[in-house]
């Protein structure tokens, strides 16, 4: 690392959140990474692959994205990671100059993987390319990580857990937590941070037991796991309101996974700082746009020949450009130029939505500014 | 039409071609539409639907395009005429804003349409997407391409004829010849320009009976059609060669749906002016790039860990910022990147294939860069 990537953090420090303004539970800050700063609360768009799908870098950042998502099980399977390693780390073969956050690996290997046997040191699969016999424990997940390049790292959980039965819950936050030492032990880029997950279910007692396990455990920052995995809306809304104000004040907090647009309101409401979601992305590919009255289906007729962008006054690439009419015409078409521009205002939406949030927290705003988009919403959308 | 967007048209001028330098047959200079002014010798990137697959018309015109090609026979299809119309015409709805061309719709109707039966007034035809019966004349054809707002339209030709079958070949020159006045007065929008086409097949006399009825017939431009259509290259290339140059000197001469690079160098040596071709963005999604040693298949596992960009000292926007072990990477994942990338080179590619004539023509050395281009293609791919 040279000293300029590292301006911001002390020494030893593999990253830092500074709060410049807290309204309510809400915050809003800088978190330094080695690779430079980001603004939060953050929205970080994914690039399963090594690429936010259907966008060049360049328009990722022109978005307003500061650090992107990539997943460990996929580039390990493509191209490897001893090739990205290779070739400079993900920075360098992606084109992304920002700071990257890699998962663990382990999610995919439950959601892709097949004939899965989970036992107390790590678990084996065959993976669904190739069909090859693969083994990922706490140890091999950082080694990839690591070659992969991460400025953020997670450590391995255990997310088998149905959230909603408890002794399937307690098992996963007993190996997650029997996982964590071997998770830190296993680091050798001292510059990287490495995040622990919080497990626990829908039962409070679990996540209080597991959050005080993972502040202990000496990770650089705290996120909260296995949510949106099935428990319904209520549950993992409750869990975040509930348990964002007691992760550390000193720590990152990162709400993995989620969600909509509302969720995301709800999460920085609840102090999360960090947030991933292919759903801006895959939605974007499927001709599914974010509005702030809701979800709009661009193959529905009634945009054949509607002469307004996607959403009035959005300030996005394909709002500035393009009218509803010819968007509809190129998902309809199946032009790869639809899925672009769905992707562009979808994740400008996003990205948005946190400039906004902030703008907001930093002016003591934020509760009307939480019932006004809720509000908006609530209303549906225009015709 | 502006003031400004004629500007270089003088009064009831629909086009001109303004030769700068010549240079054996070769030739370079501008050619003026009433959108603005197009550098000869020309490439036109292919935008079937409207959208040159992939891109954003932004990136189009930064790789150097400056006019695009739209085909009437999809856009008639989907979204249909009138609705680009009601958005303002193919520019405004595309947010192209230089000049487009349209094919006449004639070529699709034959390569996609179903149970055609053509007859001395049209083709009545199934479309390829409903099934629905539909009729193609060229006045409907004229209409359509007016509604489209195309800046230079091409005149319906019957493009059945197998060109090496002698009495095709002059069936369809026949056909083609009496509807040369069809097309011409049907025109309504005086300001849009309307090139002729050339039929004939291999065949020189037919040929050039079909040139001089064609010349003779009243258009803005000239067009060399029904070639790569099964005849044979070296067939092509002859009729290139030989009719290239007998193409009235004062006329824009576009010949159609040609080609390759080297086909193209050839064609320019011959004295055309304009070019449209789908090989580079098709390759370009299936991971066919081209380079001055030929064409590179970026599936290839000899690419897999190899730090260069597609082609050594290419400007492009794919080979300034990526390796070819993250390109192949992105298409051995099925990753839109890939397809756009590949697009991107393969666009620069031609696009700075003209370039280089140009400067080569305005300069005299022509010949020396004729040689030196397929001195360099038949060395083949570096290792």
């Amino acid at each position: 690392m040279t000293t300029d990537e590292r301006a911001g953090l002390r020494d030893r420090e593999r990253v830092r959140i500074d709060v410049s303004a807290q309204d309510g539970e809400a915050r809003t800050g800088t978190l330094w990474t080695r690779r430079g700063p980001v603004p939060t609360p953050a929205f970080m768009p994914v690039g399963t692959a090594g690429s936010v799908k259907g966008l060049l870098p360049g328009q990722v950042r022109e978005l307003g994205a500061s650090i992107v998502l990539a997943n460990t099980y996929h580039l390990h399977l493509r191209p490897g990671e001893e090739i990205v390693r290779e070739l400079g780390g993900i920075q360098a073969f992606s084109g992304w100059d920002g700071p990257v956050l890699t998962d663990s690996g382990g999610y995919q290997v439950f959601s892709h993987g097949e004939r899965r046997r989970l036992d107390d040191d790590g678990v084996t699969f065959r993976d669904h390319i190739e069909g090859s016999e693969r083994r990922l424990t706490p140890a091999r997940s950082i080694e990839i990580q690591e070659a992969l390049g991460a400025d953020i790292m997670m450590a391995l959980d255990d997310c088998t857990g149905k959230p909603t039965e408890r002794a399937a819950a307690a098992e996963a936050l007993r190996r997650t937590t029997r996982w964590m030492p071997v998770n830190i032990a296993a680091r050798r880029d001292d510059s990287a941070a490495l995040f622990g997950i919080v497990q626990g279910g829908i039962f409070d007692d679990l996540r209080q037991e597991s959050l005080e396990a993972t502040a202990a455990a000496g990770f650089d920052g705290l996120a909260l796991g296995g949510v949106s995995v099935g428990e319904g809306r209520e549950n993992i809304r409750r869990v975040i309101a509930e348990f964002g104000p007691r992760f550390p004040a000193a720590t990152p907090r990162y709400l993995m996974g989620i969600g909509k647009p509302d969720d995301l309101v709800e999460a920085v409401a609840a102090g999360f700082d960090m947030f991933d979601c292919v759903m801006p992305t895959r939605h974007g590919r499927n001709a599914q746009v974010f509005t702030r009255g809701g979800l709009l289906n661009m193959r529905n007729a009634c945009h054949k020949s509607d002469p307004r962008p996607l959403e009035e006054g959005c300030g996005c690439p394909a709002c500035r450009q393009f009218s509803r009419a010819y968007v509809r015409h190129l998902y309809v078409s199946n032009e790869m130029l639809g899925g672009i521009l769905g992707t562009l205002h979808n994740l400008w939406f996003y990205l948005e939505l946190m400039r906004e949030m902030r703008a907001a927290i930093a002016e003591g705003r934020f509760a009307a500014y939480r019932q006004a988009f809720h509000a908006r919403l609530a209303e549906g959308l225009a015709p």
